[in-house]
């Protein structure tokens, strides 16, 4: 068996790697030996199910996206509510898709020749551009970062020890988050892969939420504190991922012919209960988190000869598990 | 036009973005306007050009890869240059795909059920570990790094002036490098999205070079000095990442009618004169490469209102153009 199906094996097949006690431990181990009370479940509210028209071969497309929870990018994420409530993506398509960066979806907004702009409903707020970042809140008792993430809810910030080529790394409530490294008291949410976020105009418009995007390449993190990141696949990116890649301006299809239709879009939670999606994440302040990216960061399992003695936020992805009703 | 189709036009017409002088430079003005003494021309012979079965719509798919230059993983090169010349991959196929991972093709070497392990040619060579890593020399006279590319030729190593969370980022003669970190005075080549690699068994077995893979995802940089990288796509990736994930062991495909036949992989300059790829990239060591890497570090142009402050290796690949004859 070779190494990279050693190193895939280890992504899907955690009892294997939990069966070898004696045995360096691996991602997939750690994760695989963190306690039920280090996974926190993901509301179905807080999900979005977009299903896909069939593939070629007729086989069924959903893509589920987990959106941020407060304080991070709310009014975007109010908008998309509203959107999913309306049914307002039924019928539109995946419109654009670029080799190593994104696709994106909804009405194209009169930019694709091929689509033409869908009115938006009522209610759609426009949201400010100082929503992209979220200040940061201390905790004098302890010294602690942290963000508030009800009117009486806090969430600690768990600052990472790697080092990231663009800010400070760290982790709250489940989610990569980057820290101002010039002592302004901000955090935002990071592009890495699978983050899903709002195209927009040009400043100072941000977006509505109408028109989203996920990412399908390295991390473009460029686009941090720029554009609104409002959440992340949690499954089935593979659907967005291998759409053939546009042709037109700007990656845009050329012809109506190339889109993927979206059948529909849903809050998790307004699906019928069987039809309701169950995830978990691992807990991104807690032991087996704080392991695993140690881990990430130092392989000694049998593969590996040369620890790489570092991870980049976008590299050592979030937990994320469905479970079986 | 939406900030995405705009990101998306500076990659492929750069004379838009030229003839705006006043606005700020973006990474592709600043590519459009490096004199030619800046680019270098890639010898067909370091080029392996992949032709796969056509797409469903009848599509041809091509793939050109650069091979990496002395010194780094030329005993694998030397036997892909074997395996190219004796149209070993002829017949075989892409096998494995994983999301956000890789596309591995070969003839699966057994472990893939529905392909059986395919007779190597003789003289293919066995490459120790030690290869994974490229002594670096200093130059006294200068105090620069360099690596021998010849028995009397030598490159300028250019270090990274931007943080790399894994080692110090540095290029050489057109691609990135890692360094040492440690004093060692080593230098490898780094899995960056696009990078061509040599799958193995457990060490000290290093792989052939008969199966390789490319990566079609953020970048794996725990690989580095564990696995041979051996060169990267430059044109026709998007033909490897679209293809569809496997779904048996591993990411390999369940069955032996999802696999992508290839029809051939040749060297460049083993091609008919009027069919041998011709490209260039920008020379690393240059002022137009070095003004690439800080405005990619920090957009200033007109959709960006917070620069990055920083970008990670894999994040501004070298840039390479197709001439045309």
């Amino acid at each position: 068996m070779r190494f990279l199906s050693l190193a895939a094996i280890s992504l899907v097949l955690p009892a294997a790697a939990l069966a070898q006690d004696s045995v360096p431990p691996t991602p997939t181990s750690v994760i695989a030996a963190a306690p039920a009370a280090e996974w926190r479940t993901i509301p179905p509210a807080d999900l979005l199910v977009m299903e896909l028209a069939p593939d070629a071969a007729g086989r069924t497309r959903q893509v589920v996206i987990q959106l941020l929870p407060p304080p991070f990018s709310q009014g975007w994420i109010g908008n998309i509510r509203t959107l999913a409530q309306a049914g307002w993506w039924d019928g539109t398509s995946v419109y654009r898709v670029v080799d190593n960066w994104v696709a994106q979806w909804g009405a194209g907004e009169g930019e694709d020749p091929a689509t033409s702009a869908k009115p938006l409903p009522p209610d759609i707020m426009a949201v400010p551009e100082s929503a992209y970042i979220t200040p940061v809140e201390r905790g004098p008792e302890d010294g602690r970062d942290y963000v508030l993430t009800g009117p009486d809810r806090r969430e600690p910030i768990t600052v990472s020890r790697w080092i990231d080529s663009y800010a400070i790394g760290a982790h709250v409530a489940g989610w990569p988050l980057a820290l101002d490294s010039e002592g302004g008291g901000t955090a935002w949410p990071v592009h890495c892969y699978g983050a899903v976020g709002v195209a927009r105009d040009m400043s100072p418009d941000t977006g509505t939420g109408a028109e989203l995007y996920a990412v399908i390449g390295h991390a473009p993190r460029q686009l941090d504190r720029n554009i609104a990141v409002v959440g992340r696949v949690v499954e089935g990116i593979e659907h967005l991922a291998t759409l053939s890649r546009g042709t037109g301006e700007a990656g845009v299809y050329a012809t109506e012919a190339e889109h993927t239709p979206i059948l529909s879009i849903r809050l998790g939670d307004s699906l019928p209960a069987d039809a309701q999606p169950r995830f978990e994440y691992l807990a991104t302040d807690g032991a087996s988190f704080a392991a695993y990216l140690a881990v990430k960061a130092n392989r000694r399992d049998s593969f590996y000869l040369q620890p790489a003695g570092g991870v980049d936020l976008c590299n050592a992805p979030v937990p994320v598990r469905r479970v079986e009703m």
